[in-house]
């Protein structure tokens, strides 16, 4: 009879491992034993341990990565936030209040940088930059110190052609523009395609960046909910596009800021579908597309576009040195007339930053680095969300990224995050409150978290902190 | 009796170094033999080479520079360029022509470049700067791949503030905010004070630079005659001021680029008060202040803003590294509408570049630097001032700059400079034609020549191919 039966090796091995992780002693984003360490500690034979592993994977405790081993995966008994329903109306963003403490808290050392998206340069190459860039302005000091026009540097616009292919769609050198980071390349994407007083789709959340830039460009927006799993609502879209005039859509497919969502390849074709249906331009964000957390590189919304109709806009800020300013876009049937505004806003880039970063992807192990990054991200993200699990009270919501390195936390409703954001401020802790991230007062009880930063005991304490505070509000 | 009465000395000598200045054995720019050198060559008295010397000057001649010599000036026989003159009317500029042509050209090698308003890499400290450029990076690769928020680097807004007691009114260090170039201030103070459709009275000529900005902005523009000598016509600009409403003063005091003009103390009072009086800010580039050419450096219209009315725009384009992209503003009571548009368009400064120029304004010898500049291009707009002289058909006509390095040339009414500046494009000669100046057809027999270059026989060659150019044309 079943009930007499023995435990197989594999069950127990497998049960007793959970129970581990259930206690922290392997917490998540750990590494656990190797299969042939596991079957050397517990005197099992490898295809036991092997069984075993599995099993946990199909339990989702731990997850293997390629080539690295096994891991303890996030826990999964964390529910995700929320996310708003319904197909919003447009509004005015003259209101839109951006948090000036907030900017200069996430760039001061003697904070615990929460409340950022920046990664930490401890895990950046600073040094190997630092050294191309010593080099190559040493070897022509006049070419380092002369302007470089739009379109911008030849040579990094040979590289990201390259890297174009990974991203789902070849682009040409001559299709590229270079910027001054991904924030100049949503400023022109925006001001070439929408009019002050247009009516831009944006995702909510999303990065408050692009609020505060479209707040700032006198632009009306409709904030369409995204989700933490899938990002935008394309259903809610196309809605909004078939009741009004719609400038344009912008969009971060990959990774999204502070969802980390990573759109389904079907809600991909359907929102260029119904863009290309409506002729309304889709910007994408794609910045923190190179860092997925398994698996290939996630495509651009480029990838399909067949009209010309969607302009990406990158850059090397989450991934290599947010300080060099280094962004870019393919603005597609878009090129000459952002084009056009670049020479009359900000006609000339720096050439030693582009320069520097061209040498980088060409010469400098940038897919080496991306590897460590992700893992490294993939693992702090773990850490955080741990920890946030076991501090935050009962109802709060974890966001779970596929890549990039922020969560999105819902707090129970009778917090208000600004108050939350204050508080912490005074302890000399950075948090970035949840209206920044919409124009609404729906995510008012939400904040964003960095992991951006090695997991310490400093942060690990800020953790707590913050929960306590959290806590008194309840 | 006179007419018996030997030719005195001194009379003799300064009239055989006038023929040989004529003949063309010294040429404008160029020294002349020191006073004591004379003496021995022309075995007379170190008095009465003094008195020849002193004649020399009267006639103007030649022009002693202090602790330097004598030097042969520009021969003064050529004619400024013609005013315009009246009140012109607001025009929109939604049809201002780009030359994208020209802006590509000037940054070419292969081109003898006369078309653009830069310095040669060759005169600038690009060798000093990647020096320091690389040791702050080394010492502090963190740093340096960390985003600067705005409003930017602490040490180079400290090194601003001591240099602007030359400018004639000290200014805090929190009172700038650093830009991405002198181009950046420009867009940032004009988004800030004028709204699309607004009006804005600019200089005729002006820099291109502003002309394409006002167009991209949406902006309408009076252009008010400014005169090669004086600048702009501060009565012309009182009276658009009383006939309609004017959302700005754009004007560039010192060294306008293309007249080389400087205001004079009495109208730039004039300017000020009536700017203050009628509510209109007055946004100054001021990015050829530090190249006079003599004297003292001129003050900033800062200096007679007693109310915070005007918006400062720098950069150390002109004088350190065009390629660095660092600007700065001083917005006086718009500064805080400049600093939250700033966080939205262009949130975060390379931190590297500015880091190293404020470490050259404070250790790396700035003022010795400018001293030399300051003679170079003198001596380069001498040279390059006698050639047009020399090459030119009659009746052309050649501004004569109190600093900076640029020419504004006028040719004869038939020469069309657009046609112009495509044959010479086709020699692989660059000038900027003067269409480009203004917002109407009145500069289009007109020139601005760029004298950033140091003297050869290849611009020298570059001169005599574009006059016959001209004379086909006349």
């Amino acid at each position: 009879m079943p009930g007499s039966m023995p435990e197989p090796l594999y069950l127990k091995l497998a049960n007793q491992l959970e129970e581990m992780i259930r206690l922290g002693l392997y917490r998540p984003g750990d590494r656990i034993p190797s299969v042939r360490q596991a079957s050397k500690q517990h005197q099992v034979s490898v295809p036991t341990v092997l069984q075993a592993y599995t099993l946990l994977e199909d339990r989702r405790v731990i997850e293997a990565r390629p080539k690295s081993g096994y891991y303890v995966r996030s826990r999964q008994s964390l529910p995700l936030p929320a996310t708003a329903r319904g197909v919003p109306q447009a509004r005015s963003l003259a209101d839109y209040p951006p948090l000036m403490a907030l900017v200069t808290d996430v760039v001061n050392p003697d904070f615990v940088r929460l409340g950022g998206a920046h990664p930490s340069a401890e895990l950046l190459p600073g040094k190997k930059l630092a050294r191309l860039m010593g080099s190559i302005a040493r070897l022509n000091p006049g070419a380092s110190i002369t302007c470089d026009p739009a379109p911008g540097c030849p040579q990094l616009r040979s590289e990201l052609s390259r890297r174009s292919l990974d991203w789902g769609r070849y682009l040409a050198p001559d299709e590229f523009i270079i910027t001054h980071g991904a924030t100049e390349a949503l400023h022109l994407a925006l001001r070439t395609v929408a009019q002050p007083g247009e009516t831009v789709i944006i995702e909510s959340p999303t990065h408050p960046g692009i609020i505060n830039l479209l707040s700032q460009l006198k632009l009306r927006a409709v904030a369409i909910p995204s989700s933490p799993r899938d990002g935008l609502d394309v259903e809610a879209t196309r809605k909004v596009a078939a009741r009004e005039k719609v400038a344009a859509i912008v969009v971060i497919p990959n990774f999204n800021n502070p969802l980390g969502s990573c759109m389904p390849e079907s809600n991909r074709r359907e929102l260029m579908t119904l863009a290309e249906e409506y002729g309304i331009p889709v910007i994408e964000d794609d910045v923190y597309g190179d860092l997925q957390f398994e698996g290939e590189r996630p495509h651009s919304l480029k990838a399909l576009d067949h009209t010309g109709n969607s302009i990406l806009c990158g850059s090397f800020s989450k991934t290599l040195a947010p300080g060099y300013r280094v962004g870019y876009l393919a603005a597609g049937r878009y090129h000459d007339a952002v084009l056009r505004l670049k020479t009359a806003l900000n006609f000339y880039n720096a050439p030693l930053p582009a320069l520097t970063i061209a040498e980088f992807l060409r010469n400098g192990g940038y897919e080496y680095h991306l590897r460590t990054l992700r893992n490294t991200f993939r693992q702090q993200v773990a850490k955080m969300r741990a920890a946030l699990a076991g501090a935050l009270p009962e109802g709060c919501k974890v966001s779970d990224p596929a890549g990039g390195f922020v969560l999105w936390v819902e707090l129970p409703k009778t917090v208000d995050a600004l108050q939350l954001f204050h508080e912490a401020r005074n302890l000399k802790i950075s948090i970035a409150p949840g209206h920044l991230f919409s124009p609404g007062a729906e995510f008012r009880h939400y904040m964003r978290i960095n992991c951006g930063y090695p997991w310490s005991p400093r942060i690990e304490q800020a953790v707590a902190t913050v929960a306590e505070l959290v806590a008194r509000r309840r």
